[in-house]
Parts: C-alpha cells; sequence; structure tokens
C-alpha cells in the first residue's frame, strides 16, 4: 500500500542511538516532514550479530513502523542497509532506503585517486557491500574497508574525546593512514561522532564522507519524486520509540538533536 | 516438577560469552555434571539494558533450558543475577542460583577492613544488589561500586592485553584504588579475563574475588543436598546453544575452555 496522504511520517530506524546523527540531518534538509523514529535499544548492537538476525529484526521494525502509517522507511543504520536493505525493500510495499548508497555516490563523487577508505562494523565491513556498491558505480575504484569495533562503546560511553580513543583511532587506522586513499566514508552513524578526532589523526588530505547528508537528500528526491513530500506547512512532529527504557536514549538524543526530545516510547519489538 | 533424575544436566546461562568463566570452574570442581550452556548472543550485551527487559529475556531462556529437562539453573551472568534471580526463583520449580551470593560470601569471608569493592556493568552495579546481599551478611560492611562499561566491549574485541586497557582501568579504578578497600569482587563474567591487569593495577593489598569459584561449590551444595549429584560415572556431556551465529562464540569458548567446542547450535530464543 503506497501512502499517497504526503503528511504521513517518514520511518527512521536505527540499533540504537546512532541513527539519530541521520535524523538530525533530515530535520534539516526536510523540515516539513514528520519523523516516526526507532531505536533497538533491547538487541543493540547490530554490528557484532548475523545477517539472519540483522534482517530478522529489521523485519519487526518495518512491520512496526508501518503501523504508524509511514509513507518512507530510511534504514538509520549502516550495518541494516548493508545486510539487509536488498531483502527488505523487495518485501515491502513502502519505499526502504539505506545509507549505503548514498555514501558511496559522495566518496565516488569526491576521490580523485579512485582509492576510497570505509570504517564500519565487523558485519557491514564483512559483507563488502560498500566494495559492491562503489564499484558498481566507478570500476576503476579501488576499496579498503576496517572494522573499527570499539568506536561504537567509546562513543555510547562518552569517550569521544578522552586521549584513549585517539590510540583507538591509530589501533585501527593505522594502515588505511599509509595507504593512498583520498576519500574515506565514516560508514557507521556513531562514528560521525568521532569525526574531528579522525579528521585530525588524517589530516587534510583525506576527505571524510559521513553519509547523513546524502541520504537526506536522497529522501528528499524519492518524496518529491513521488509527489509525496509534506507541503502541508504545519510544524513537523517527531516520535521516538525504543525498545529497552527511555533514560539513556533520551540524555543522548538531547546531546545530538538540536531541541530536547520530552517524550520517547518503550514498545516490545518482538511483538511485531 | 523436581528431576529426579541425576544424570538431568544443569543448565547455564550467560548474555554471551562471558558465562563461559563460569561453566569452566563446573567443569573443574564438578566433572560428572552435563552441562546445557546458552549464550544469548543475539542481545548481548545486557548490562546497559533494563530490568524489565532482562528479566524477559532470562524467562525464555529458563523456558529453553526446560525444553532440555534441565535439574538446576546457574545463571552466569551478574546482571541477570542482579536484577532477575528473585524474580526467576519464585517462578520455577527448578532450583535457579546466580552470581552474586556467591561472590558476596567470599568477599565477606576474604575482607579484613569490611570495605569491599565491587565492579561490574551500569545494570549491576545500579542495582546495588551486591550492596544489599553484602550488608545482609556483614552489616558493619560498606561496598563501594563502579561500573565499568568499556570492560566488556575491550575483552570482546581482544584489547584484553593492549595497553588502552590498563589506561582505561586506571580511568575508571583509580578512586577506588585510593579508597581503603581490601577486597574486590569482579562482578561480571566478562572481567576474570582482565584479572592480571587488574591484580597488576590494585597491587598485592587488595585480594580480588571472581565470584565464579564459589558459585560452582554453591551448585555442589545444591545438587549434593538434595541428592542430584551425578553418580553415573559416565563421561560428561557439554551442549552449547546460542541465539546469534556460532564462529564468534566459537571462538572465544575454545580460548576459554579447557577443550574444544566443536559443535554450537544457534536457536531463536524469542519464541522461546
Amino acid at each position: 500500500m503506497i501512502h499517497k496522504d504526503r503528511t504521513a511520517p517518514v520511518g527512521v530506524f536505527d540499533s540504537g542511538v546512532g541513527g539519530l546523527t541521520v535524523a538530525r540531518e533530515i530535520m534539516r534538509q526536510l523540515p516539513d516532514e514528520n519523523i516516526v523514529y526507532f531505536g533497538d535499544t533491547a538487541r543493540v548492537p547490530y554490528g557484532s550479530k548475523s545477517k539472519n538476525n540483522i534482517i530478522r529484526f529489521s523485519r519487526q521494525i518495518i512491520r512496526f513502523l508501518e503501523t504508524k502509517s509511514v509513507k518512507a522507511i530510511v534504514i538509520a543504520c549502516n550495518t541494516a542497509s548493508a545486510l539487509a536493505l536488498d531483502v527488505l525493500k523487495e518485501e515491502s510495499d513502502i519505499p526502504v532506503i539505506g545509507v549505503i548508497t548514498p555514501g558511496a555516490r559522495a566518496a565516488v563523487k569526491e576521490t580523485r585517486s579512485k582509492k576510497i577508505g570505509v570504517v564500519g562494523t565487523e558485519a557491514t565491513i564483512r559483507s563488502h557491500t560498500y566494495s559492491k556498491v562503489i564499484t558498481e558505480m566507478e570500476p576503476e575504484a579501488s576499496v579498503i574497508g576496517k572494522p573499527c569495533p570499539l568506536f561504537v562503546p567509546l562513543v555510547e560511553e562518552g569517550f569521544a574525546k578522552h586521549h584513549v580513543t585517539d590510540e583507538i583511532i591509530e589501533y585501527y587506522l593505522k594502515e588505511m593512514k599509509h595507504s593512498d586513499i583520498d576519500t574515506m566514508i565514516l560508514g557507521c552513524t556513531h562514528y560521525p561522532l568521532l569525526r574531528s578526532r579522525i579528521m585530525e589523526y588524517f589530516g587534510k588530505d583525506v576527505h571524510i564522507v559521513n553519509p547523513a547528508y546524502e541520504t537526506a537528500m536522497d529522501l528528499k528526491a524519492l518524496l518529491v519524486g513521488q509527489d509525496m513530500d509534506n507541503d502541508s506547512g504545519n510544524l513537523a512532529r517527531y516520535e521516538f520509540y525504543v525498545s529497552d527504557t527511555a533514560e539513556k536514549f533520551k540524555h543522548f538524543a538531547n546531546s545530538i538533536l538540536p531541541y530536547n526530545v520530552e517524550t520517547i516510547q518503550q514498545i516490545n519489538i518482538e511483538e511485531y
């Protein structure tokens, strides 16, 4: 069922809080769109888990978002985009977009050397989805991927500005720094919160791509193209749902979003 | 239903691999007991999640273990022991024990200054369960708790021997080192894998307690007391189940256990 109701919300989901960096970009670029955000905080993180489970989790979330009559869905999670987008797109009547294609496109646009680095979770890197998408766009490109599994807990536990984070950045990215990449994709929605440290480490010769910006552009193109963009002129409404307690999510949300999130509702996602 | 079948297995569960440090101790002290181990690798970690979800997850696991006709259950996870043991004990016809009471008892036996430190997950420390149990045993004791949420990812990502781990140990435990504790409980089943680094940091004036040892003793007392210990003389059988792929679990299990685990079965725990 295609919702021809232009005022219907856009569904955005992630394994937890990281996808808020994408939601923030949608709020900025598409200020008229209503958003229903879901963070799977009961089962976070996804990055160390298997394809089958990530597809199963994502299906439950899409069924939940359908109960909110969303008109389009953004998978604001690199791991779920890398492992589940193809399957979910086929199954769903609602348009579904992920963050990988937008991120890959931005990198291909940017690179001169055609050597692109990608950092992400274990599952994202192991899937080689970024490589596949990038070389489809630019057959001469070569892609170096590196999983950085400690980045998410470092961000979540408030170590983004602690000096051990610099040491762990060096530990993971030393080889990539000494390669000839000129562009690097932050292939996990938590990583933009380490962006300044990573930029500092690489210096100004490497361009750092955050797929959130292009993802919001893709969403806009999709909605305008299908004549589904919200032109009601009403103030946008944002709803937040999580599968674990709201407390920690709220704290994090309020540090990422440009306004204070007051109400966050907890649901049992396993029921969907 | 009490299983009077002495050869029935003992169920042991954890949010993931950490509980294998407890299973290892049971294998050592009770070599005749069959074990069914379950690691909830699809929803790991528990330490940052809420009481309600941890109770719900634990209930599903107990229902699964009941299908394996276990005669007793060991919650080899501090977080689930701290938040769910009381409820689960009431609901279950099978005896259920956790790791908190054994760990607390060992610490109370050990301490001279009656000042005890406890390190654990966010959820374990916030629950104050160790404090409650310790002061019930020794009303004069005082307990200092400290959540160390990065310890689990550091262990899981293979950083146990990396020097950043020492810095993070110092970051979390500096205050505790300068307190007057003489005994500290490793209140998370992953932490024994950092034991030598933590012992080095504290020096020999602080006794480090790993509850796994006392938990296996408690299990033995329970089984002997209820005339349920396995005296068949047959070689013990160990079965392993997980809720996500077996691959990573297997690697970890083989580094913790004294023998190679060949077969690990994946189940969908949400169906229980």
